[in-house]
């Protein structure tokens, strides 16, 4: 399971005075499109993962999206999010479209990350018991 | 139909700091609840209502919320939306609740608007098309 | 020092479709509104308030808010916040206004909590060395 | 004036269980910087912009972020915003630091914008009396 695919509902709220979606809404909804897959992949929710899994998050890196249609209040868009696993980091590829037009593609770069013994965050191999949930 | 239920995730970046809910998001959800109570009783979506529907909105004249219980990320909340009708008027209260327990109770006004000649907005009797589908 | 009063800009991403702004970014607005109000008095931001301050945040436990007048991106709107302590808990008055105008008028109830010996947040006092700050 | 440089307060409300900000408020950070550029250059807000230049916005059509440190509530960073002029789109470079140290770097690009006959929106050159303003 490298792969999720959800439905979101863009609403009013979401939506700037030119009617069509304010693009930061997109990076919340990519943010917890990567929270849901990987709810799906360990069957825990990330609040569940963070006190199990013994890590302390996957901050971004990078990001970068292209936007392609916009979107609007009502629209019921599609979101498949796609991962890719390194060493101590992970690659997610978001496709965002609606009726099968895709409007908006992301990809964004993440490092799994653990606290040392003075709590500073650090890189760290994403553990194999995380891999192998989603090898399944 | 003069009430809706529906589900909410609480997303990760819908929390602060304390790792609960800010409360800002909670409008947000209500919003939307609004919006949706008004979907399902007339089958038209909001950018749908304000283009058949002859009106301009229902903007918020007066909120008032009671924050009884916190809500965390990964939670699936329940939120139950009634409405009553005034005359050019009418008031939603909702109930979130989360297995069961009420977390917040919120009771709004808003005001049916039309554009007068100049492009002002005015309150107008809410039409009797829109009540009938609300009774049904 | 019971009384604080600041300016914030209404950007193009707090409005919606309407062209005016989403009322829940009023209440982002009022809560960060608060937290200057402790600022000022305590010369201390939020993080250091929580590190120095021996206490775990004034969560909301009731507002309510009347918008008189709408907001657009563009404003540059005066918040003028007004608190008045209880033995536990706190109510501060917001009032947003643009060119001497009211739009809108919030007030809202929190209560300062510690975490208890088994880590759940219960209310205390606010301590006499915060209130003095205030009393200057 | 190609560039400009503003002051932003992270807040509370920004910030997610974590305790440090919430990606896509950065976002919403650089898309206020770019407005704000646009007025210091022109002498006019968004809102008068779109009545007085006779255009439709300038919708972004790509992004990309580099996080290198993260910014947490309270602290007051600088965004150095710096634009590069095509034809009928333009680039802005944004720097976000705290105390003179990048905490992130972010371009877009975005389109100029008119309406056609028939509303729909499409490129156009960014006009020579707006090129002229940032020249100066």
């Amino acid at each position: 399971m490298l792969s999720n695919t959800r439905k979101v509902r863009i609403e009013w709220g979401d939506c700037d005075p030119a009617g069509i979606i304010f693009y930061p809404r997109y990076f919340e909804i990519f943010d917890a499109s990567t929270a849901m897959l990987f709810e799906r992949a360990t069957g825990l929710t990330k609040l569940k993962q963070l006190k199990k899994l013994d890590f302390s998050g996957y901050p971004l890196v990078h990001t970068r999206a292209r936007f392609l249609k916009p979107t609007r209040f009502g629209d019921d868009v599609t979101v498949e999010s796609t991962i890719t696993f390194g060493r101590s980091s992970f690659e997610v590829e978001h496709k965002l479209s609606l009726n099968g037009e895709t409007c908006v593609e992301c990809s964004e770069k993440r490092v799994w990350v653990v606290r040392d013994a003075n709590g500073k965050l650090k890189p760290h191999p994403v553990p194999q018991a995380v891999l192998n949930k989603f090898r399944k």
